[in-house]
């Protein structure tokens, strides 16, 4: 899926000037590939360490304060963690421009900007995409280069404002722009991506406990490597994209803590391993169809409704065309 | 640490001729790597379709029976899932030789041996190294080189059968032998591995439930393909290997579902972010440690003793000296 070539599409007309704000992991990948494209970039990052060295990438401004970098932007991204996300609403009080983000859970970054002085016509949004290693020294202008990258649609958002932002991400980026309201974006990453989090840390501190735990640890291959690599991450990132997400994550949890109680019983019961093989069956269904192959390019109206039910079968958008009227869409093979 | 080269050194003097019973994955890829390191192979499967395959192999001959793998053998390796293992036993009654397995779980695999028919020495085994796909067209040569690899010492394993195998697996394979009991090899790899199938499983399904699981499922990325990679094998296997191995899974199962309710009682507490973020610690802790370094090699005596105590320290063995006296033993650098 991902055979996007860097460079070779022309980014948006309406998106000449972006500002992002935070330079780790994501903001600063995203900066680096955004100029990669030949877009303006100005960006800012509270730590002057960070700004001195995003200052040598070549095609890169930095500001010193979240004002200098969005002054003459017609785009703003609000890529740091939840928790310091007031502040640079707050740093923008006046803007008029486009406004989006890259936080990973998008209801309460929604309400933060509802809540906040007027900053531009927001369209939330969220790329898939990652490392268990953050900050500035990490990004790389490939990591976010063809992924899903959702769009968030609201009875409130305005169409041409989600347009420009996905002709941009599309065009400069080639992502599969996925449209999603917050909720079900927040739904789905509860399960794709924060369970995995917990999960792995759960694991990881299995393999520390016990009373064999430095033979586990000798032992410890593949299942165990993959199985918590996420697990690497700062815990404090973990927390706060978990934690802002805690009112869709935890009906997750809540599930598969009563699935693995179901594991538990079976593996006691008389029968153990013919049962623990039809237990097994569901996840071996869903995994062993995962990632979809995608089917073949056709158009869609740029209309709410018909992008939304895209979203929900899990299609997504690949381009926009110059009037605003459709855009070409992929959706999963049923086959 | 894996720098073994195959063919490097010579392999075991006591173990010429070795038959291999099962071309699954790990026996497929154990047949392939003995045959490169000009050891006499023979092999046998159930399935003729395999035999014919493995016949094809240079180096490698095939029997049509259990019986006829092993005659003339020096060691016999059982190399077939836990519930195949008692036709296996019943098929060597009568042989002589030394006996080893790759089951991944070892108290079940003892009981089987001492209740079945005498067949020959038993040290029983197992190599830590698999991957998702299974069945002998998976097999690969490279997959067991410089693995860590279980060599069960109990109280009544004869210490030159040990020793034997031992020098095979370090001189053929660049195997690194870690000794324990049966008993603490299953308590670890319940954590390890067994803990590690039942997560992926958990994981997999959840992105397949819930009102928005095409959208997870697009939206899905790293944390979810890595976190799932191990639900992709075969439910049967997974379920052989978990259910004969309950009496240690059930204890971990049970200590991660009830740090995982934790997790859910802390997100729905009144702060979640920094409780959370000390729960993920542990968990943290214990991956960025790992997998440890290795430290300078030194000898210790081959005694089950100090053999045990170094197994328990997370160390190995990577030589067993002429004479039996003494091993190279490597373990993690506690710095």
């Amino acid at each position: 899926l991902n055979t996007f070539k860097p460079g070779s599409r022309l980014p948006s007309d309406d998106v000449r000037h972006v500002a992002v704000i935070g330079l780790g992991l994501i903001g600063g990948s995203l900066a680096h590939a955004l100029a990669r494209a030949n877009v303006n970039v100005v960006a800012h990052d509270t730590d002057p360490a960070t700004r001195e060295r995003a200052a040598e990438v070549p095609g890169l401004s930095v500001a010193g304060d979240v004002a200098g970098a969005a002054a003459g932007a017609d785009l703003v991204v609000v890529a740091v963690p939840l928790p310091a996300v007031a502040d640079v609403l707050a740093g923008l009080d006046g803007y008029r421009g486009l406004l989006t983000d890259v936080v990973s859970v998008k209801a309460e970054m929604r309400a933060l900007v509802s809540a906040g002085p007027a900053t531009g016509t927001y369209v939330g949004a969220h790329p898939m995409a990652g490392s268990d290693r953050s900050g500035f020294d990490a990004a790389d202008p490939d990591l976010l280069v063809g992924c899903p990258w959702v769009l968030c649609l609201e009875e409130d958002t305005a169409l041409p404002a989600w347009c420009a932002v996905a002709r941009l991400l599309t065009g400069a980026l080639g992502a599969r722009v996925v449209p999603a309201t917050a909720a079900e974006h927040d739904a789905a990453v509860a399960r794709i991506s924060h369970l995995p989090h917990v999960l792995a840390a759960a694991l990881a501190e299995a393999a520390g406990s016990g009373d064999a735990s430095a033979l586990a640890r000798t032992l410890a291959a593949g299942s165990f490597r993959d199985g918590t690599r996420v697990a690497g991450t700062r815990p404090d990132l973990v927390a706060a994209m978990c934690g802002g997400n805690a009112a869709a994550l935890v009906p997750a949890l809540e599930e598969a803590i009563a699935h693995l109680s179901e594991a538990k019983d079976l593996l006691t019961g008389p029968d153990p391993i013919p049962a623990l093989t039809g237990w097994l069956r569901a996840g071996y269904e869903v995994r062993a169809r995962w990632p979809a192959a995608a089917g073949e390019p056709y158009e869609v109206p740029i209309e709410p409704d018909a992008l939304l039910a895209l979203g929900r079968r899990g299609g997504w958008v690949t381009a926009v065309s110059p009037t605003d009227d459709t855009a070409t869409a992929v959706e999963p093979d049923p086959r």
